[in-house]
C-alpha cells in the first residue's frame, strides 16, 4: 500500500463547504490580536513529530493483548507505515528506532527506504528492561544501576551500540529510559544506585559523537513498584548536569505522580537549557499510554504554552525533539497515531494563540482573571481549520483519519501482511 | 449600584464584528450534523445556575484570608450582588442560602428583593460543621454522625429549622453536607458513626414538606483527614435510598479522590434516578474550588455529556438542582462566578453537539476511533458565540466580563460600602 | 519434593533461646488487658488463606518477564507447590483455581491429590478478559458489559462452566473480576454497559447451586485506563443487591483509587452483612500486587481492626473467603507467599489484641488521644512469637523461609522440573 | 504549672511488672545481631526535636477551628509548654520561632526562660504568607516571587529582620517556607517567578551571618492550588545550589503528591550533602499535618533508615535540624506532641536496629526476600521499654501521656490562664 500524490489530489478535490469562510473568520479574529493567520499556518505546517518504531502493532497490557491484522513484522514494513501516515499528514516526518528490536541489516537500503517516504531518524532507544535471548546477564534486578559490574558493563556496552546503530542512520541522539528501581523497601541501596547510574551514563556520553545529544528519561514507578532510580525530573536534571552540556532531561508526559504540574517542569527546564525532547501520549491514572489529547486536553495546551514561551524566549535550550509514544490496545494503531499527531498540532496551534503581549502585561498588573480570559480565548478557539490548511499547504490530506479509511489502508496492509504478522514492541 | 436595560442596551449597541458570521458558520456546521442551532441557543439560554449565598466575598485557606474590597456583608446585599450577575448574564436567577450565615429578618422583604432581581430561592443550606457562638453542644467531634445524643440531636433540629426557614422563602430542598469523620484511626467507630447518620438523616427527611428533597453531599476528606462518614456517592447513595425517594445523592465536582471517574458516577446516578443535584467548581489537587472550567474543561464537559444524555434518556432522574460551589481567594468573587456561568454554560453548549445518534451507533461498532472523533468534535467547536446569542435574546450582555469592568462595579460597590466590609461565610 | 513431618520435627528441634520467654513476656502483658494469649494463639492457627493457582510462577508487567526456574506448569505442580507452603506453614489450607488455566482432567485425582496435602478448593475464578485460542467471539471489547450479544453471551457461558468445574471440586464460591471497561471517553454507554453487566451476573446467579455465593470485584482502572463497569464498592455494592442475598463485594487491596480509605469500606459491607471475600496483597502506586504487607502494614493491621470487629458483631455477614492475589515479579514466588502468609497473619493477631472494651469507651468520650494509644499499643506488639507458637501447634515449622531455605526447596523442585518450566497465567 | 523532680521521681516509682523482662529480651536478641542495647538506649535518648512556637494552641482548617482551654497566649506561655512536654519527654530540647507570632520583647529574659527550660533555639520561621495587620504590601500575589518589586523588596527585608531576631537568641539557621504561587494557569509567568524567587533567596543568604544556615522548603500545592514556585526538591535543590554551600533543602513529610517516595529523596538528598532540616507530621490526603506515625508508620520508619544510613555515611551532610510540623485540631496540643515525640523515636530506635552489614551483603546478592526480611526484623521489634529506658536515663518519666493525665496538666493550664486564651498561628 502506498498513498500517491494523485490519492491525496483527488481526496482534497471536494472541500468542506465552510472550510474557507471559517478561515477568513480566523484571519479577522487574528488580525484584532495582532496574529498573522499565515505565520500560524506555516508553524504548524513545519511542526513534524517522530514515530517510534515499536508503536505500529497493538500494545497490551500485563493481563493480555488483543492483535491487530497487518501489523508491520520488519523494520521496513514499520517504515512503511510511517510512511503512510507521512503521506496522509506530512507532519510524522521522522522515526525514532529502539534497539534491539530494530537492527537495520543493510543501512543503505533501510537510509534509501526512510528518505523514499521523507523520513529522518531522530533519536534511538536503548533498552536495558528485558533480556534479550541468549544475553549473558539479567537486567532482572537493574542495568545501568546495578551491582552487578557485569550486568552494568553489559548495559553500558548495549547504549554504545545502539549509538553506533544511529550513527550509521544519521541519527544525532540518544534516549535512555531505565526502568531500573526496586519493588521492595530495602531491596537496593538508593546511593548506591544512583551512583552506578552516574557512572554508567558518564561512560555512555562519552562514547557518543560530538554533534550528538543524550535524553535521559525520568518515571516514578512502573515496571518496578517501589522505587525507580531516576524518580523525577530533580533527579534526571541531576544526571544531566553531571553528565555534561550535551545531556538532557527528557519529559514523557505519563512519567509523573497524580497532580503533578508538568508545564512548570517544562518551563523551569527550558529556563535551565536542560528540555531534551518530549514523549507525547495522554493518561487518567499512570503511565496509561492512551492517544494523545484523549484526557487532558487543556492540560496538553499549558504544556505548549510553555514549550512556544521557551521556544521564543529561551535560547538557552535546544529544539526538543518530539516523538509520541503511545500504546494501541484497542484502536488501529496507525488512526491512533493519526489522531496523536493532530491533538499535538491542534495544541500547537492554540497556543500559537496566545496574545503574549497581552498576557505579559495582564501578569505584571496580577490581573487573574483577564490572565485566564487571555490563555482561554485561544483555548476556546476552533483551530481545526488552521491544521486542515497547514496539511493542504504541504501536500497531504485534507482530513487525514477520514482519507484513511476511505482508502481502505488497513484492509490493504491485511492483504499484504495477512491477520496473524505481528510487531515486535512491547 | 443597579444594572438598568439601558447599560445593557448601550453596551450591546456596538456589535463584535465577526459576530454574525460566526452563527452563520456554525449554523451551516451544526445543519449538517441534523443540530438545529436556534433549539441549541435556547437551551442554553434557559439554563440557569444558582449562586450560593457564601460566595459573594473572598475566599480563604486556614493559611490567611486576603479582603477584597466592597463586600456584602448582609443578604440584601448578597442578593444585589448576584443581581447584578443575573443582570450581566441572565444564568444565575438562583441563590441558594446558608443557614445561620443568611438568616432573613424580614421575609416578605427579602422575597420582594429577590424578585426584583428575577431571583428564585433554591436548595437551602445547614452548618453542622462549625460551632456557632452560644451553641450548646459542640461539632467538634462530628454533628449528625455524633455518639453525643445531644450534638446529634442539635444538628437534626438545626436542618428541621432550616428547612422551616427555606420553605418560607419558597425552597423546595435542603442540601446536606457533612464535615463529620475522623482525624484519627480508632476515634469513631465506623459502623457506629454511619448509624448514627442514617438515623439522622431519616428524621431530617421525615420533616420535610411532602414536595421537598433531601440532597445528601459526599466528599472523601477534609476537614478531616482520616475518614469522612459519607466518603463517596456509594455511601450517599445507600443513605439516600434508606431515607426514601425524595432523598438524593448530590455531586460536587472537588469532592473525589485523585483520578476518579466523575462521569461514570453521574451516568450511574442518573440512571438509578438519583442525581439530585451539582456543585460546580473546578481543582487541580482536592476540594481546590477553583473557578468552573479553569482547569479540565474537558473533563466537565465528559461531565456535560452524561447530564445531557441523562436529561435526555432518563425520566426516572428529576431536574437536578445546579449550583456554583467556588472559593475566590485571588480574584473578584463576582468576576470569579461570571467566569464560572460561562464556563458551565460552554460546557452545555459543546454537550448539546455531541451527535448521539452517530456516537450510539459508532459504540455499537465498537468503532473506538470515531466515538472519540464525534465527541471532540462537538468538545473542539467554538460555541462562545452561541452563549453570546443566548445572552442578547435573554437580555443580558454580550460581553458580561467586560461589561463588568466597563460599568466599574466593583469600584461602585466599594464606594458604597468600603473597603472593609466583610462578607460571612468561609 | 516433599516435606515430611520428620522434616519438620527436625527444623523444629532446636528452638529460639529467647522464644519461650517472649511468649511468657506476652502471656502477662496481654493477661493485663484481658486477653488470653493461647486464645489468640487459637484464633491465629485456625486462619487459613487460600492460594490461587496462578501465584506459583513469576509474575511479569507488560515490560516483560523475569522466569524463575522451576516453575509448576501443570495443576498437579501448581498443588504441590501450595502442599509444600501449607506444610511449612499450615496456613495456606485451600487453592483457588483459575479457568481456563487450570481445568483438571482427571477430577477424582486431583481431588485425592489435593486431599493428601490438606488443601481444600476455595472460590474458582473466571476469565473472560483475555481471548483463548480458538474461541469464537472476542472480550477485546468488553465481556460481561458487551454490546455485542455473542460475546456477552459466551462470558456468561463460560462463568457457567467455571461453576460446574467447582462444583465437581467441592467449590462452593465464584468470583467475577472484570476487565470491562473503556480506553477512551465516548468510547462505551455507561448505562448501557451497566444494565448488560447487570443482566449477565444475574444469569450467572442464577446458575449457581443454591449453596454457593458469587463474589463481584471491583476495580478503577487497569487493563482499561479510562473507565471500569464496577469501579468501585458502590457499583459492586449496587450489583450485588440486584442479583440477590448470596451474591457479595470482593474486595482486592490494590483496587483503589489513591488515599482510598479501604478500612472504612470493609466496615461499611460488614454492616450490610455484603463483604465476601477478600483478596491480599500490598501496593504504592496502583495494583501492583507486591507482597502483603511490604508497604504499608499500619493500613493492613486497619483492615483486620474492622475484619476481627465485623467478625464479632456482625453476624450478618458470611466468613470471607480470604486468598492472596500477589504478583512475583522479582522473588522466589513460594518465599513471597510465605511472607505475605506471614504478614496476614500478624495483622490478624495485632488487630486480636486491641482492647475492644476500652478503645468502646474512649471512642465515646471522644477521647482521641486515647484512642490512638489503645490502636497501636496492639500494633507495636511484636506477635512474631504468637505466630511461632500457632505454627509449632498446629505441626508446622517455627520459621518457615529458614526451612523453606534449609531444605533447598527450589533447588530440589528446578532439578524435578527444570530452569525452563513456565507456570500458567499472568 | 512546672513540673518539678520530685513529680518525676514520684511517677517514676512504681515500675512496669514486664519492663526489665522486656529489656533484658532485647538485650539478648539484638546482642544476637551484633548491636548493643544501651547503645540504642543512648542514641534515643540524645535525639532531641525542636517544637514550633505555633504548635502549642488548636489548629483549624479553612472550614472553622474549636478552640482549646488553656492555649499559651505568649511567648513566654509557649515556652513553658515545650518546657512541660521536655520536662516529660527528655526529647523536645528546642524551640523553632516564628516571626512575626512570636517576637521577643526581652531577649535576655526570655533566653533565661528558655534556659530554665533546658530549651535551645533552633531554626527561626519567616512568614511571608499572610498580610500583617499595617503592612504596606501585600502578598496577595506572592513574596519573593513577586513581580511587584516593593512586596519582593518588603519580603526580603522581613527574612532579614527574622535573622536579627534570631542571631540574638543563638538561632543558627533561618527556614523559608513559601505560599507563593498561582491558582490559574496563566496567572504568573513560571519562569519569572523562579527567577525573582532565586535573586530573593540569594539577597536573604548573603543577610546571614557566617555560621548560620538556610533551609528552604519545598511544597506542590496548598494554600496555591494551581502551582507553587518551589514545587518539589528538584526546585529546592536547584535553588540550594544557587544560594551556596549553606543552604539547603528542608523536607516536610506532608509536602508531597500522592505517593510520593520521600525516602529516596531523602537519600539523594544526604548523598549530595543537601539535607538540612526535616518536619515531622503524617498525612493520608495532603499536608493534613496529623500526628506524626498515626498513619503512615511504616514509611516513617523506611525514612529514618535512610536518616541513619545517611548520618553515618555521609559526612558531607549536616546534622539536620529536626522539628514537629503538625496541627492540632481535635487533640490536647500537648498530648499530640507527645505522641509525636514517640513516634518518631520509635521510628528513630526501629531503624537503629536494621543490620546493616547483613542488608548490604543481601543487597550485593539481590537476595530480595531477604532484605525484606532484615528490615522487617527491626520493624517489627516492639521497642517501647528502649523509649522508656532513654527517658528514665534522661530524667523523664517512664510514661509520658499517663504522667501528663495523672500531674492533670491541662485543668492546671485552664486554671492559670483560663478557657478564653488563644495561641498565634494558624
Amino acid at each position: 500500500m502506498k498513498i500517491t500524490q494523485q490519492h491525496i489530489a483527488d481526496l482534497n478535490k471536494v472541500q468542506d463547504a465552510t472550510y474557507q469562510a471559517e478561515l477568513g473568520l480566523l484571519e479577522a479574529k487574528l488580525g484584532r490580536k495582532g496574529i498573522n493567520l499565515q505565520d500560524v499556518i506555516n508553524k504548524v505546517a513545519q511542526f513534524q513529530v517522530a514515530i517510534p518504531s515499536w508503536a505500529l502493532g497493538a500494545g497490551g497490557t500485563r493481563f493480555g493483548r488483543f492483535s491487530y491484522g497487518g501489523e508491520p513484522s520488519t523494520l521496513e514494513q514499520k517504515l512503511d507505515d510511517i510512511g503512510l501516515i507521512h503521506a496522509l499528514t506530512k507532519s510524522a516526518g521522522a522515526v525514532s528506532l529502539h534497539i534491539p528490536w530494530d537492527i537495520p541489516q543493510d543501512y543503505k537500503a533501510i537510509k534509501e527506504l526512510a528518505q523514499s517516504h521523507d523520513i529522518l531518524f531522530d533519536a534511538v532507544n536503548s533498552n536495558t528492561f528485558q533480556d534479550q535471548a541468549g544475553a549473558k546477564n539479567s537486567y532482572k534486578f537493574g542495568s545501568l544501576c546495578s551491582s552487578v559490574d557485569a550486568s552494568r558493563e553489559q548495559a553500558v556496552q548495549h547504549n554504545l551500540e545502539v549509538i553506533k546503530i544511529g550513527d550509521q542512520l544519521g541519527s544525532k541522539s540518544l534516549t535512555v529510559w531505565l526502568a531500573d528501581g526496586s519493588n521492595f523497601p530495602g531491596q537496593r541501596n538508593f546511593q548506591t544506585g544512583l551512583i552506578h547510574t552516574e557512572d554508567s551514563l558518564k561512560k555512555i556520553y562519552a562514547g557518543m559523537p560530538d554533534d550528538w545529544k543524550l535524553f535521559i528519561e525520568y518515571k516514578p514507578y512502573e515496571p518496578n513498584f517501589y522505587s525507580t532510580v531516576i524518580q523525577d525530573w530533580g533527579t534526571s536534571f541531576m544526571l544531566a548536569n553531571a553528565c555534561g552540556e550535551r545531556a538532557y532531561t527528557l519529559v514523557d508526559l505519563g512519567h509523573h505522580l497524580p497532580n503533578t504540574n508538568i508545564e512548570q517542569i517544562v518551563a523551569t527546564l527550558m529556563y535551565k537549557g536542560k528540555l531534551g525532547g518530549f514523549h507525547f501520549n495522554d493518561s487518567k491514572y499512570g503511565d496509561d499510554d492512551l492517544t494523545v489529547g484523549s484526557i487532558k486536553p487543556y492540560a496538553l495546551f499549558l504544556i505548549f504554552n510553555e514549550l512556544v514561551y521557551g521556544m521564543q524566549n529561551n535560547p538557552q535550550n535546544p529544539y526538543p525533539a518530539w516523538m509520541i509514544d503511545a500504546s494501541h490496545n484497542i484502536k488501529d494503531p496507525l488512526e491512533d497515531l493519526i489522531q496523536s499527531l493532530e491533538a499535538i498540532r491542534i495544541a500547537y496551534a492554540t497556543a500559537l494563540l496566545v496574545d503574549q503581549d497581552a498576557l505579559k502585561a495582564a501578569q505584571l498588573d496580577n490581573d487573574v482573571a483577564l490572565c485566564q480570559e487571555l490563555l482561554q480565548d485561544a483555548y476556546r478557539t476552533d483551530v481545526r481549520a488552521i491544521l486542515k490548511a497547514a496539511r493542504i499547504q504541504s501536500g497531504a490530506v485534507a482530513d487525514p483519519i477520514a482519507a484513511y479509511r476511505s482508502l481502505a489502508v488497513r484492509s490493504a496492509l491485511i492483504n499484504e501482511r495477512g491477520t496473524a504478522s505481528k510487531a515486535t514492541g512491547l
